[in-house]
């Protein structure tokens, strides 16, 4: 590593960051990773697999991670991050056949799954777009959304956190809002956006700031 | 690929998306195709020149789209590109020297390029920025969009591709219109936002629809 | 390479771009030394570092570049770099050793700091963000604006061109201000777009045009 990286990443990032109690080291792994895959950044992604596996991150939560931002960073960042992975659990002598790829399904929150589907009705229309409502509704919420391979608050942590990586703020509030929902706290939240200004580059972290602030001043 | 991208690579996009007869199979390698260089995914790239050739997009074609889109992602992500597709070609036995790199022009559309002139000249000006009004014209209008190794359909395909991989709002409306003047369908750009949802993932998708909407509804 | 890039990069890029005298040799290697950075293009980034190394950007530089941008891009971005670099380096007999890790820090301009921490209290909030209203301070304008490794002028120029790279558009502002501030010219700015739109995509370049325009209307 260039030297003044090798000393930012251990004074700053090692020592400082990561210990800050406002954020578990998991929820920190689970994001980091978050961030790698979609901005597709190999060296971190590996990096923060080791480290994830060693903060009790499961293999399976791993599967899940990579499968849920293939729907929100597009298939070809999911393949990249196979490629990357899948190495490392053979060197960590993990068997991914003990990886269940249908798991059982989480119930659907009916009122919160009606608002959903009226809003992205008036959004999108199925009148104009019949096959991305159907499945927008099909295959996000009645089923991507509700498998238990990853709890929804860390499926909620690793969506918030790929938005805010590629500058998607308009639809940060959605998610951010099912986030704190989902038991994520506005501390949390708050020290989540410290946390990935380092990993996703100072504008896309200040550049969320609106919207986060709008949502916690709001969300009770 | 870890088990849960496969069975969904499997299931939903083999087996479904690309079953669908609203795009066709060869549009839909042409806008993948375009997702990859633009997003720089390698994997996906590789999968789909394989898949493309045999889809009967030529590797003229192929120098045509990756050149097209140096300059509408950057050059760096068509030396990219370039590194991944020539070991390709050498596989398949394509002689590189047989793609024509100076292919006659197409004729300018004169109403059409006087309305686009103007516009950058109001926008942009040549007076604060002489060469990036001039190259524009010169190089992408005179030349690039003129350059006959791609149909004008196919080239405005590719270009709205790009913009939604790459979160470029503002600009689909331009390219958008012009490929709906170019003869691509009002029922192949609804399936190609669905499509393009699975590779660009569903935020980029969702943020065009305000903009694809319109157009479609303004455009007879 | 494809031959269309090949014949465009001979023509267009090394024959006439680069040769315009609007903007130095030195400064379009800086630049795009940080597109490559900013977009993860491993190629390009390899080429423009020999080239940068004819036209006089030092390995402290570079370390510095590398550095600026991990903050700016996200670490990631940065170990990335990093591992294109280092063999780079290793080739050149450049021993990395003796890019010191810490240089002594340039003096802080009390006036706009006070300022800029007023405006960032004013639109994040320490109350709310302490961690990141704290850390923007101290590790960004307390110590790696002030770090001697880069002059002032060349690091609002790497700032700005990754800002234009990523498509921070409402962040362009602040930092071109400061860019001008530090020597950099309206002719230099208006060139910068101009050789970025090679580099970073045409849309890119176009979406920051109107604060490009704003700025250099207003700036005396």
């Amino acid at each position: 590593m260039l030297p003044s990286l090798k000393e930012y990443e251990v004074k700053l990032l090692n020592n400082n960051v990561w210990q800050r109690s406002a954020l578990s080291p998991r929820d920190r792994c689970l994001s980091t990773i978050a961030v790698a895959i979609s901005l597709n950044e190999p060296t971190l992604l590996a990096q923060q697999i080791f480290f994830g596996i060693k903060h009790n991150i499961t293999p399976i939560e791993i599967n899940g991670i990579v499968t849920h931002l293939g729907f929100y960073c597009g298939w070809g960042k999911a393949l990249e991050a196979s490629k990357i992975i899948l190495p490392i659990f053979e060197q960590l002598k993990i068997d991914i056949t003990t990886i269940q790829p249908a798991p059982p399904l989480f119930k659907l929150n009916e009122e919160f799954e009606c608002n959903r589907a009226k809003a992205v009705e008036e959004n999108v229309g199925s009148d104009l777009f019949p096959n991305l409502v159907n499945d927008t509704t099909q295959v996000l919420f009645h089923d991507l959304w509700l498998r238990s391979d990853l709890q929804p608050r860390d499926r909620s942590l690793i969506t918030v956190t790929s938005l805010i990586a590629n500058g998607q703020v308009e639809q940060i509030g959605f998610h951010l809002g099912k986030a704190l929902d989902n038991g994520f706290t506005h501390e949390e939240t708050a020290e989540l956006i410290s946390h990935l200004a380092y990993y996703v580059g100072w504008p896309n972290a200040m550049s969320s700031i609106p919207v986060v602030k709008k949502l916690l001043n709001n969300h009770s």
